[in-house]
């Protein structure tokens, strides 16, 4: 016995909402359309799934499952779809629910009845999974092209300020003196990772889903290796319910997403920070910031301040796929019909911080007096003293250590820096200190000091500038030629 | 001294990127556009900005603060562009940055100079906060109503169900026959803390940051309890800084959402599950599956599935959010113009979950046979037997499970079901087994017995379906008046 | 037919790697015990677990489930297991997978059969989840008590600085002067609501679950309204699916206690900001930072940075719980096990943050003059006298911004702050500003005049200083009477 | 002028509460050790921070910074102390706050003087970093092989069942044939990818940070290479400043465990509903299973649970870091001590997960009897036939597709399933249908004919698991070697 609970006649509307009550009222088939279409999000993947169908019927024909005349129809009317698309003129439909059944339906229009050849040897799970592939390739492709413009712009300003000397900090305080140069460096180094794992993503996401079906292969004679070549994979992945259940590709994109833009977070809270009136480290030109009609000398840091917040985002983004793919059995579940809000969402936002970046690295004027001076408060060079003790005087490090701390005392209660602190004051903490030791307490001595691998005088900057420009360039080539 | 890096023509872009490739080319401005104006996420506000200004501008006329001329110059030209809006012929532009800048702007063209009037005593600062927290307030109250409806849909079929049995399960495992009333009174339980939290989240967020000005008040004889009161709200936030820079509203809601999703999702998974061919314990119609042409008895339950992955958003939404605002420091910082997507995309999607779940309730039809058949397997009512020895033959609980563990092995070894042995077979296993104890076996007595306030038994579950309807219909009537 | 795969002698393990090494040659039981046993996260809850048990058999007793004797023998044994948790000899064994089985086998080894009454018409699933509530109510009682005295903080620093002036900032740059105490009594405003949050929570958590039993409630004659009064609820929950299923209440209070910490992280970014040389605004004692033997000047606000950085466990933990909840079927499932840790993590941390927060409040010294000295930069009274000319010359607010942004252009052009341009350079810029104008362009005038509710002026923050100081010290003494 | 708030003598405890009162009233010293050490957490870094001394005294000695007589002095002190540690007779100090300043406390004691030596050229900044990235691939490596080995579970298990028809879902609905080793190679897919990205992240992350020393490098003549090579890196890193600031190593980690914590959550809700009554497509045994001591035929899947429900912890874990990596500046600063909790929860979470599936992949009895009977019913074959009117009539696909339909509706008419429909009831559909037709409608021959590369046909996924347990064996010897 089964029996059905009744449909109440209307749902009482909260009366005077207009926002939510017309839909409150809607009946089963509204929200059915409205939670089960996805033509609004997924139009984004007409490009892709024109080449996607151009690359299926090719093989088709090609393999003798259709005719070589039903495959030139086919491919003609995908063109002219292609056309309409470009041009704003195809005729969106909700009603036939995603970009598939849109382009399907119209192919019908354009060259009736080949059009359901189509579909042969192929199924929707197949063919989205494929579309989407493509979808997040391009896109990683476009940022890994603007991120090395990104490192181009560091590196640019890191040859210019190899020697502009500024605090290094730790906690905000300034612990010792950097170069700016050196500064710029490490974030050159953070986007080339970034870009690594963009790399490594797009290489392991790289095989086509193209010929799994619905889930289980096909008996139809396809040519799986045909189809991924035509559409720039490596090859066909060799499961097809992996093929169609599978979403970590679109969780690595966004994963390599939201760890590059807690870097741009990190570079956009300087900006901030720098652009303050206390700091004023760097100015940024009316191009990033926006001022007021009413204070035109203010300059708002907007750009920074959005890069900052952009990545709450990403890491939503992220967090949002996990949840969506925690826990789906195999094989396609509806579910992962939201895989694609997150990723048209982040990696675009994504792309727009690291421009917005670039654009703020390459605008931004230094203001190398509020730099150096601050560099030179605080007894930044004090480490460079207990070096020296170690180094010429042959003192265990702690013990130097502590001789430099009585050192730093005793300025503080002269009311000056260590680094203007006569030699009798200093001999007064410790006798063995000479005269050689005042050489090595001013900025520019210190920073030009650290020449170990990875450290900050000038000259390692300067050389490592040239190296990341070096190869900035030869990947610029190779890519020009690649493309 | 300071210096500027240089910009360099043109950054190398990838050639034959259609997609990124246009948008990389673009100058500083297009990108500081790009970046900044928010007009294409926040003209969603444009309803609840021209009722702010409507409050906003009535106060400044009754305070004198400008004319009651200009004040009615001023409301009309808004209500002219209310019904623009409404019409779809207001011109947005994007150059104009905001909802705000674009209504004041067009308020100018159509009434001229008194346009110039109504910021008197404003800022986009405290502007931006009432027109957001009127539109999540709007939609906290619009997920009310539609919660108490599923509230509602629940009940319905908990009354008609109070008895049907049903395997309760623990682990997916059969642990104790329960009723399927039972069962959707469960649900009934949760939405209620879900629209608590709703509505403390919508108590809590009612007061007005209108009149903190850009951060720190006005000299201005304004009247914060009069434009409170015009726009609903309880009163004004009390502190000004706290008014413009706080947005643990719209996480509040945003937390609220989350909960309320991961409720919804348990059902949705339930759905799936009960759908599937081997539970059969419910069948969705058409209105919410979908077929396949070819297997036109298939009815993937699609709405369950997107209801069940849409918790996904939300928690990114509630994620996004969080770390927005994590570590902004006073007051206003751009980064807060990333609060409004998270709330735009997750109200209504909860919205969405919330009346297909309803629809889902409503819709669905319940297979009685299957419940009970599953519900009868698995020795489900042994429990009952060890409660019967406590306390008719008042036997420790621990050694009266130990007993009827005895007696669950004798069943199984004889390839029966606990509730299909013999008083001979069960007095085997323990003497002190009477006649008795064999009514407790049967699965209706089982939950029939389950009388303890909250217990399972049908007459329970009756009484309080008829407490939740009694409930929801006062508050229904409670809301009508009060709309 | 069924078959079984073999399982290998064992796996290769990775030789020479002793951390992972060791655990990966584990056989089945060892890892199945390893991600099984809970003891070594729920013996947190053992106070709970025999509050709850005591509470049990007393409405046991009463309700003559079990005799009065039984139930005082189970009653001192639990006392006696309770001593013995406290004074840390209480044997825990991780063979009895959870803190509810090593207390019963305790009792049992103490007071022998009547030891296995305790469990009469009870389960683990109630159980636990009673327990749960226990712990997590206990830990927002202490949130609302810190919180309060984070309050009382903030209230008395807001006191002594109602008048001093520092730069009310929007973007990090100096926007318009506010006090002090303004800025603090807006961390009070919202640590009020998270109070409020964290009340609310606690009301609609605060119904006992026990009595559920597995899921389906009991037989037997248990009064769940007595149980609820013992343990301090309200009254019972009146579902026993519900009870036994929900984790609502642990997400709420993860979600109160995350919103709360962005709160923290904001006040904490800026005592870092604010600690910094060129900001100088505060410093903090040896107590709440760091130093640095060798730059004994160097005071590294680590408390500071560290609740900073705690927002990140926090919102870590409310992901966590919400994806555990996702889409897992009624009733109990396993899954739930793993609702412990992140209030276990996430409470305490929370409660750290505040108290710190606390102490570095009572703590800091305030620069008033470099706090004035700033806010007097940056022609941060520009808009007192666009203001003025609305008020005073009649203008509408746009147009007298305009005017005013010429005479800030005026001021930066003379090298000056508007605030000290003559009357003169004012009357070049527009000949309506007369003496009175000047006024109205010092810092103090500026924060004087901005007397609206809510607003900067030193006679408003005192008063609101004042009323959040009786508010407080009211509640204080309710709490102290209800405890 | 400079004030201090005063610091009332008490703040008033909550009286009663056990839990949290005692912390509440602890002074700011109490609090901020509390807040500030870390030696509770990193104490698991003593094994990392011990080789890392062992290379850069070394180091040291070798390049004459310090003498060889000192550098053998320190590496005795450190192999002694390593004995310590592992004998658990280190005496950790709270007051030494971490582990780094624990061992060379510690150091002094042993050795004396030389101690001092030890820190020389390095600073904790790079040393903390250092030992972390230890930990951190450590980790790693003991993921790969777990990983590989559950891989090698998946393929004994797909040998085995090569040929055993089970229905392969979509929306949890029977869609077409598969074979269940089909469906576990679809996991090994997956699982290939998840090491893949361990991999990548351990190759990114294989640089040195040590030599890195506070933040700029150091002026003495250090050799990094050395050092690197020593720990086993490929080399240092180049920029001071990133090797002290960065965390990206820990969040690719935390991003690859969480991706491969939802393959194992996948196939977790698998077990858990598989194990479920109506399916009884696996049993597990015992060894992953709890019973109940009274439903002695119940076996809960708990293990399959706790790995659905770990992946919560995971993404908490990644979200957790990420949020506290958010805007922070460089270099170093205390926020980065959160960086350890969540990897130090989230990796060992994850091999649990993966040895716990491996266990039940190697554990599980497959029912072939019910997965075929599930197979076979709801015309799972119904696609077979329209392929079959493709490749065989020559309709286009769509055409084929919708006269399958018609023959699955007159199936259903009959009460039969269509590969049960004779001839003559095919032909009355249409007419075209031959006896070739028939044979298609079998699983068997569903699943045989689908040979197309990633297809199911046991065929072709022999062949896969054959390819697999090559790879698996190649790579296993090699690890052997390397090892």
């Amino acid at each position: 016995m089964t029996d059905r609970a009744p449909n109440p006649s209307a749902p009482t509307a909260k009366a005077g909402n207009a926002l939510w009550g017309g839909r409150f009222e809607a009946g089963p088939g509204e929200i059915m359309e409205e939670i089960n279409a996805s033509i609004d999000v997924d139009k984004r993947l007409a490009r892709q799934d024109i080449a996607g169908s151009m690359a299926h019927v090719a093989m088709l024909a090609e393999t003798g499952i259709v005719s070589h005349a039903d495959a030139a129809a086919i491919s003609a009317g995908l063109t002219t779809i292609a056309g309409e698309i470009e041009a704003g003129t195809f005729p969106f439909s909700r009603a036939l629910e995603d970009i598939h059944m849109n382009i399907e339906a119209r192919l019908k229009d354009l060259i009736g009845e080949p059009a359901g050849r189509l579909h042969t040897a192929r199924s929707r799970n197949d063919q989205v999974a494929t579309d989407f592939k493509l979808w997040v390739r391009d896109a990683l492709d476009g940022l890994d092209g603007e991120m090395a413009d990104l490192q181009r712009a560091f590196v640019t300003v890191a040859e210019r300020h190899a020697a502009t000397v500024m605090p290094g900090f730790t906690h905000l305080q300034s612990a010792q003196p950097v170069t700016f140069g050196h500064h710029c460096l490490a974030y050159v180094e953070m986007v080339a990772r970034d870009r690594g794992r963009i790399a490594d993503a797009r290489r392991r996401m790289n095989e086509s889903p193209l010929g799994a079906a619905a889930l289980a292969g096909t008996a139809f004679p396809i040519d799986r290796e045909m189809t991924a070549a035509a559409l720039g994979f490596d090859g066909p992945m060799r499961n097809s319910l992996d093929a169609v259940s599978s979403r970590d590709f679109a969780l690595e994109a966004l994963a390599a997403a939201a760890i590059a833009a807690t870097h741009l977070s990190r570079f956009a809270e300087e900006l901030v920070i720098w652009c303050s009136a206390p700091f004023r480290f760097v100015t940024l030109s009316d191009a990033f910031t926006t001022g007021s009609s009413i204070m035109p000398q203010k300059k708002n840091p907007d750009a920074a301040e959005l890069v900052r917040a952009k990545v709450g985002r990403i890491i939503g983004a992220l967090t949002t796929l996990l949840v969506v793919m925690k826990g789906v059995p195999l094989a396609y579940s509806k579910d992962m019909q939201e895989d694609k809000p997150p990723l048209f969402d982040a990696l675009p936002a994504l792309s727009l911080c690291v421009r917005a970046t670039a654009g703020m690295v390459r605008d931004l004027t230094v203001n190398e007096d509020a730099m150096r001076a601050l560099a030179s408060k605080g007894h930044t060079t004090a480490t460079d003293l207990a070096d020296w003790l170690v180094r010429e005087v042959g003192l265990p490090f702690r013990e130097a250590h502590h001789i430099t701390g009585e050192a730093v005392l005793a300025a503080e209660r002269a009311g000056k820096e260590i680094a203007d602190l006569t030699l009798a004051e200093l001999r007064a903490v410790d006798g063995r200190i000479t005269e050689d030791a005042l050489t090595v307490l001013t900025v520019d001595r210190s920073v030009a000091s650290r020449t170990s691998l990875g450290g900050t005088a000038p000259e390692r900057v300067r050389t490592e500038a040239q190296r990341w420009r070096a190869l900035l360039d030869a990947t610029a080539t190779q890519t020009d030629t690649a493309a």
